[in-house]
């Protein structure tokens, strides 16, 4: 009987990819860059995993996505002739993961999964992230879980464990779901339910079928709150 | 320029003493039990403190409220003959704390405080406490913050300061709003701003006035609303 969702947010929830083409473009057009704002967003994104793994392997101590991803921005700015944007332009650029859309059927499907199930982001961003995008998007969850309370990034088991245990939940009440198999296999093997959510819009990293087979796999929200009876 | 507002949550937002009175006696009086049910809420809540204590000096390491709750519902049973209650039947009390009922101000005035403030708890309970609690009352949070993300008990400095790092926000940005005084002083110490609500009602432990001058001092959540111009 599974009593909570856990939401991937990235790539899941809201789209990353246009969504930091769009703010930079704001940010950076009016000072007369000229770059191809998709590429911009999908090396930043690049960095992502292998700045996480530094964490997960122990080679440097947790940090969150706020702090990488300005690591992250710092490392890629060269390849776009920005290594003369002023410190508070930086940080206002690294303000775009806090502000990103969500996809249509997340607003959609959302009020009808909560009347049904406690609802959580359990995403590698940190609680600032989150609770930014939920305004943004307008969106209800029940408690921010994930990499900053469990001090440490997906795949770990520490994330998911952590956040079902800040439920009182077992893993087996919970049930994560995200358009990545990679999150679901190790969701799945720590004792999770799994739901996979087709993401093909996403750009690099979508997946059109799961990997695996998890225990839902739906097209979007609306057929997964369809098919979990919400 | 205030942009959280950070809650106290027993006595502040829920009636702890009605609710857990009410419970209790829901689950026991089918069970023959008849005791004074508002002295058994009174027993059991005054063990909450001098156990908080045992974790903050560092005499025993950080276990969630659930967890002391449980082993203050041990202590205090024999002196109201509740010394044969099943291990079922203590799980059940003990979820007495996550069934409690808003003060009706807080169900009037916090979405009108939504609109202009990120709002959160900052309370010793765990999450899990906190969630049903918001379920329970309709409360909506941005985040659930305080003792389980802090991994320590109000008033050590670390939980309100956690409390606003993790909103990526400086403590001056933050208001921290109780009925008790020595909450926000100790917030105030860690550069907090504070907001006194009466709650007259409270039972023990209540302040008909704040014992020193806050920021802010409400008869009421609409009050507070008002004051802060929401």
């Amino acid at each position: 009987m599974v009593r909570a969702l856990f939401f991937d947010v990235f790539g899941t929830v809201v789209d990353w990819r246009n969504g930091v083409a769009r703010e930079a473009r704001r940010i950076l057009e009016p000072l007369g860059v000229a770059i191809d704002w998709t590429a911009f967003a999908d090396a930043w994104r690049d960095r992502y995993q292998p700045t996480m793994q530094k964490v997960r392997s122990g080679q440097m101590p947790y940090a969150n996505l706020d702090v990488l991803h300005r690591e992250n921005l710092e490392q890629i700015k060269g390849t776009f002739g920005l290594d003369r944007l002023d410190d508070a332009t930086l940080a206002a650029l690294n303000l775009a993961w806090h502000r990103l859309d969500a996809w249509d059927d997340a607003k959609r499907a959302f009020p009808r999964l909560h009347k049904r199930f406690l609802m959580a982001p359990v995403s590698n961003g940190n609680i600032a992230i989150m609770v930014d995008i939920a305004r943004h998007n307008g969106i209800v969850w029940d408690a921010i879980l994930g990499a900053e309370i469990a001090r440490d990034f997906k795949p770990k088991p520490r994330v998911y464990l952590s956040a079902a245990e800040a439920l009182a939940l077992r893993p087996e009440e919970c049930m994560m779901v995200a358009a990545h198999s990679s999150d679901l296999a190790a969701a799945r093997k720590n004792g999770l339910k799994t739901a996979f959510v087709a993401r093909p819009n996403e750009g690099p990293g979508k997946e059109s079928e799961p990997a695996e087979a998890f225990d839902v796999v739906a097209r979007s929200f609306d057929e997964l709150a369809q098919k979990l009876g919400a």
